[in-house]
C-alpha cells in the first residue's frame, strides 16, 4: 500500500502517524519527494482500512497495491483449483482445472415427475451436476417460495436415480440441519454479503458456489470468498450470474469478462448462469457458448420440461431437447479449448 | 395488468390461456384489436409473475398497471404513516407525518467514553436518535467486526444517560435476543434482499429502518418492506443511503429523487444516510440540507469526536461541533418545509 | 403501442383524445375494461412520442408493442444483411450473413514504418481489413490528438501496399472531404447520438462502422443507425464495445449479450471491439473468442508493433504475434460455427 | 502523478524509463522501497496518459495526484467564478458567486404565441433567462427536430419583448452562423465530448452552458470545459442533469452530489436541469429545491404553458403556474442559503 500524504505536511506529524500505522504490524518506508512525502507500507496491509486512512488531515491519497484477499488469490495459490465433487457412487466430478462442471435442472423443484423428468434428461444430455431451488428468494413475499425441505427430499430422490451430485441454494444458515445430502451448497447473489452466513460456511465441509451479487465488484466478490475461506473452507466455486446496469434488454448484464479476470487474480474455478444472467431462454445457448470461450470451468443451466408452466422464472429455462443440442456444441467447444466436459 | 398477446394468436389458445390465468384469481377482460388480442387483468395481481407470462408462447409484452406491494401501498393507505417511538421516559419521538427524526451517533461503538461523550454531544445539537453499530457488515473478514454484545450494552448506557432511543444493525435473526432494548432495528443494505430475515422480522414488535440494496430500485424497497409488513409489523422506516453507479467521486451515488418517488408509491417515511452514500465527510452538510429540501422525513448521521481515529468508516464522519452547525441551518430548512424536528 | 388510460377517466374526453391521436396517422382500437380503458394504436406508430404521452393527464402508462425502428428492423428485413466491401483489387471482402469480418490495426497512426509494418503483419496473420486512428478524440485536450491528414495518407500507403480496406474514425462532418480513399467510416462512442453527424452520413455511399455509446441501450444503437439509413445509406456494421457500468476491473463491462440481442432486432451484421471494451491486452483473446462463440459477425481488434511505446492506448494493444496466434485459435471457433474468415 | 513499479524491476530498466519520462517535461523522484520502487512526478502530467503508463511492463500501478485539468481547476484559481450575461438592455444577469441563475422555457420553440406567453410569464415569476430549443437532437429521426432558425427568431423576438438573455442549443458549428443573437450556447449532454465541437467553442466568446453527459464523471465533465477553455473562452457554465443508472423511476438519476464534488474541484458555476434528470413534472419542484440546498448556482427548468400539447417533453414539463409557486419557495431557500436571485 503506497500512501501519498498532502504537500507541506509537517515532517514530525509524519513521523508520529508513521509509527500508529506501524502498531498496526506494518512496516512504513518513508520517502521524501520534492512536492509531497509517500509512505511505502510492507507487510500484511489486508486488516488496514483504506477508507479509514483517508479520514486522516495528513492523507492526500491512497493506493493499494497488493490485493486485500490472501487465501483466495492466485499470487499465493498459483495453480488452478480442481474441486472434486464425489457422487452418490463414490466417483469424483470435477469442476475446475480443465474439467467443465455443468450443472442443469429446473429453476424451483414442483413435483417429483418434474424433477425426476428433468434429472433423467439432462443427464442423458451430459450434465454432471442437477441443480433445482428447494428455498427459493422471490423478490414479493406473494410469489411461490418454493416447496422446502419437501423440495430437498425429491432432489435426492432424484440424485439416488441418475447419480448426479445435487447443487442448492441455502437461504439462512439454519437449513443446513437439512443440506446433509446436498452436495454443493449454492449462495445466491442477493446473500453475496450476508457476512454472517458466509462466517457459518466458513465451518461447513461442503463445496460453497458462491454467486455474484448484482452490483458486486470482481474484488467484492473475492472477498465473500475470501470470508468463507477464513473459517476454512476453501471448497468455492465462483459464479457470475450477471450484473444490474442501465441497460434492460436482458434481465441483468453477463459480464463475461470478469472470467479472465477471477481467473486471473484467483485460483477458484468460475463457472456462468447464463439464464439468470439473461433472464431470455433464446439467449442461453450463446451465452453459453461465449463463456465458455471466455475460459469458464462451467456453466449451470436452467432447464424445465414445460417452461410455459414452470413456477418460477420459466422465460429463462431451456427445454431438455434445447440442452441436448447445446451440450453437443459445447463439446466441441470444450475439444478446442482442450478441456474435459 | 394488461397482457399483449401476439398477433395471429389463435383464439381458442387464447381462452384457454384465459381460463388458466384466471385460476390464479383474476379476471380476464379480453379485448380484440385488430393486430393482436389484450388481456386486462381486474383483481389482486400482486401474485401473478410478469416473468413467468413472459415464457409462455402466446403472450408479446407485460405492462403492470397497478405495482405488487399491497401494505407499503399509498393507494391504499393515502396519509403519511407517523411512527412513534417512545424513549426510556415513554414519551414519544416522531418520525414522518411532519415530523423530522434525526439519528446521530458513530459508525461504530468503540469505548465507553466514545459513545457517551457523542451522544451527550448529538443530544445536546438537537438529534432525536442515537446511532451506533455493534455488529459490523465489513467487506473484509480481517477488518474490524464491531463490539458486539459489549457494544450492545454501551449503547444501553448511552441512552440511559442520554434517554435518546438508539438504533443499531441486527446482521443475522439470532441476534433479536439480546436486542431488547433497542428502540429501532436497521436492516442494512447488503441485507435488503435477505427474505429469511426480512420474514422474521414481521414477526417483530420493534421499528424497522431497512436500507435500501446498493442496486436496489425504488420498487423492490418496497417489496423488501412489504415482506415484513405482510407479518405483521407495519412500522417500517425506508432509507435512502446511495446506489452504486458508474461514478466514484463518491462511495456511492445518493438518488435523493428516490424520496418524491418512495412517498408517492408509499406511505411509509423516508430517510436519508447522507455519510453512507457519499462517503466523505465534507459532503454530508450539503446533502442532509438537499435531503430536507427534497422532503424526506429524517437524517441518520455519522458523528465521530475524533474522525482520524474511529475503527470504521472515519473518513464520512463529521465532528459534533459539525454537526451542531448542521443542526442550526437543518431547523431552518425545516421552518421553510412547515415541519418539526 | 398500447395505452392504459386512468382509471375513471371520462368517456368524452377519451373519445377526443383518441381523435388527437389519430390525426398522427395511426387507428385507436379502444377497448372499456371493467377498470380501465385501453387504446389499441394501430400503423405507424414509430413518430408517436411515449413521453409525449405520458405528459397527459388521461394517460396512465404506455407499452410500445412495435420496435420504433423500421429500416434497422429485422421485422421487414429478416435475412441478414452481408455487406460487401471492395479492397483496391475490386473484389470484395464480407462483412456479416456468415461471413467474419477482422478489422485490426493500431490505435493511432503514427509514423510510416509503424503502419506499415503491423499492416503487414496483420494481414499475414489473415486480418481483412486494416484500421487507424488520424482523428483522435481523446479525453484531455492535452493529450496526443493524431496525425490527421498526415495520418489518412499514411493509411492509403498501407492500403496500397497491402490491398486491406482501411477503416477510419471521422468526428466532424467536414472531414468527408478528405475520406476519398476510407473504404469503411467508424462513427465513434462518444458520437453515436451526434445526430447531425448522422444525418450527413445518411447521404454518404460509404459502409459506416456505428460504434455503442458507453451509456446506449440496444434500442438508442438501433435508433442511430436509423438516423444514417433513413437518409439512404443501409450499409451499417454495428459494433459492441463495452457499456459503462460500475464495475471498474476493466475498462468498460463488454456487454456480449448485445450480440444476440442486435441479431434478434435486427439484419444488420455486429462486430466487437475486444480492445476498448477491456482496455487490458491480456484479456483480448478470451473476449474475442467469446464475441464469435455469442455470433459476432466480426472483431476489431488493436494491434501495436510497441505497445509500450503507443502514443494512444497501449495497454491495450496486442503485439502481431499475440494477433497471429488469436487468428489460429479463431478459425477453429468460426470451424465450430460454419462461418468463413 | 506517484508510478508503483514492478516488484524486482531491474535498477537500469528503471532508470531508463525514468530517463524517457523525463523527456515529456516532468522530474522524476525515485524513491527505492523494500518491495517496490516508487516514482514520484514533479511538473506538469496532464499531457502524461496514465493507461498509456500501464502499457509498460515494468510498471505495476499509477495514482494520479494532480488533476489532469488545469483551467478549469479550482487549485489555480481559488474563488468562484461569477459569469456576467449583458441582458438587451446592457445591464448583467449574474450567475454563480452568490447569484442563483434562474432559467426557464419550454423545451422547443413550437409558436410564436407560446414562447412569447412563457416567456412573459416565466419572466413576471422571476426567472433570470428563458430557454427554448430550435434544433432538438432526438433519439428518433422520426420525431419533431424543432422549428430551426424559425425558431431561433421567435427566441430573439421573446428575448426583444422581455429583456431575458436567451438560451439554446448549438448542434453543430456551422450553427453558430445564426446564434449572433443567442446570449448563452447551450452543448447537450449527447455531445458533451463532440471534441470538435468543444475546440470550436473555445474560439468563441459567449459563455457556454455545458451539460454533462449520460455517462460522464466528474472529472470527465470538467476534461469536456477544459477543452473548451484551452482555446481561451472560459465562460463555462457546468450543468448536471442526471446520469445514467439502473434505476428506471426517473428518467435519470439526478446526482447532486455533483454540485458539491465539482465546485471543490472548480471554480466554475454549476447549475441544475431537474426537469431532464427526472423527466416528470411532478417530481421538479422537489429537486430544484434540493439543488439549491446542494449548493447550486442555478437552474434550468421547463415551463410549458399546455403541457399535454407539448411537441416533446411535456412528461417533464411544469406550467407557469406551478414555476411562480416554485420561484416564491427558492427565494426562501436563497435567503437561507445567503443567495441573490
Amino acid at each position: 500500500m503506497i500512501i501519498a500524504m498532502k504537500p507541506g505536511a509537517d515532517m514530525d506529524e509524519l513521523h508520529h502517524f508513521a509509527k500508529s500505522l506501524e502498531k498496526q504490524g506494518v512496516k512504513i518506508h518513508l520517502s521524501e519527494g520534492i512536492s509531497q512525502t509517500v509512505f511505502g507500507l510492507v507487510g500484511d496491509t489486508s486488516g488496514i482500512d483504506e477508507e479509514g486512512l483517508l479520514a486522516h488531515h495528513l492523507v492526500d491519497k491512497v493506493m493499494r497495491v497488493q490485493e486485500p484477499y490472501k487465501r483466495a488469490n492466485r499470487l499465493f495459490h498459483p495453480h488452478d483449483t480442481r474441486l472434486a465433487v464425489p457422487g452418490p457412487d463414490g466417483a469424483a466430478r470435477y469442476i475446475g482445472g480443465g474439467h467443465l462442471g455443468i450443472i442443469a435442472g429446473p429453476c424451483s423443484v414442483e413435483t417429483r415427475e418434474q424433477i425426476l423428468g428433468i434429472a433423467g434428461a439432462v443427464k442423458e444430455a451430459g450434465a454432471g451436476f442437477l441443480r433445482g431451488g428447494a428455498f427459493k428468494p422471490r423478490t414479493s413475499p406473494y410469489s411461490f417460495q418454493g416447496l422446502g425441505c419437501e423440495g430437498l427430499d425429491l432432489l435426492l430422490d432424484a440424485k439416488k436415480e441418475t447419480g448426479l451430485p445435487i447443487v442448492t441454494e441455502l437461504m439462512a444458515i439454519h437449513q443446513l440441519e437439512v443440506f446433509d445430502g446436498v452436495d454443493i451448497i449454492q449462495v445466491g447473489a442477493r446473500n453475496m454479503q450476508n457476512f454472517t452466513l458466509l462466517k457459518e460456511l466458513g465451518h461447513c465441509r461442503k463445496p460453497i458456489l458462491l454467486k455474484r451479487g448484482l452490483a458486486a465488484t470482481v474484488t467484492e466478490l473475492l472477498m465473500a470468498a475470501e470470508y468463507i475461506m477464513a473459517g476454512g473452507n476453501e471448497q468455492i466455486i465462483l459464479c457470475e450470474r450477471g450484473i444490474r446496469t442501465f441497460d434492460n434488454y436482458t434481465r441483468n448484464t453477463l459480464d463475461l469478462s470478469a472470467i479472465p479476470a477471477l481467473k486471473k487474480q484467483s485460483h477458484l474455478p468460475v463457472i456462468v448462469d447464463p439464464s439468470h444472467a439473461t433472464g431470455l431462454a433464446w439467449m442461453v445457448p450463446a451465452m453459453a457458448k461465449a463463456a465458455i470461450a471466455a475460459g469458464a470451468d462451467g456453466l449451470i443451466i436452467e432447464v424445465h420440461n414445460n417452461p410455459e408452466a414452470a413456477l418460477c422464472d420459466g422465460e429463462q429455462s431451456i427445454t431438455p431437447a434445447a440442452f441436448g443440442s447445446l451440450m453437443d456444441i459445447l463439446r466441441k467447444y470444450a475439444a478446442v479449448e482442450g478441456k474435459a466436459v
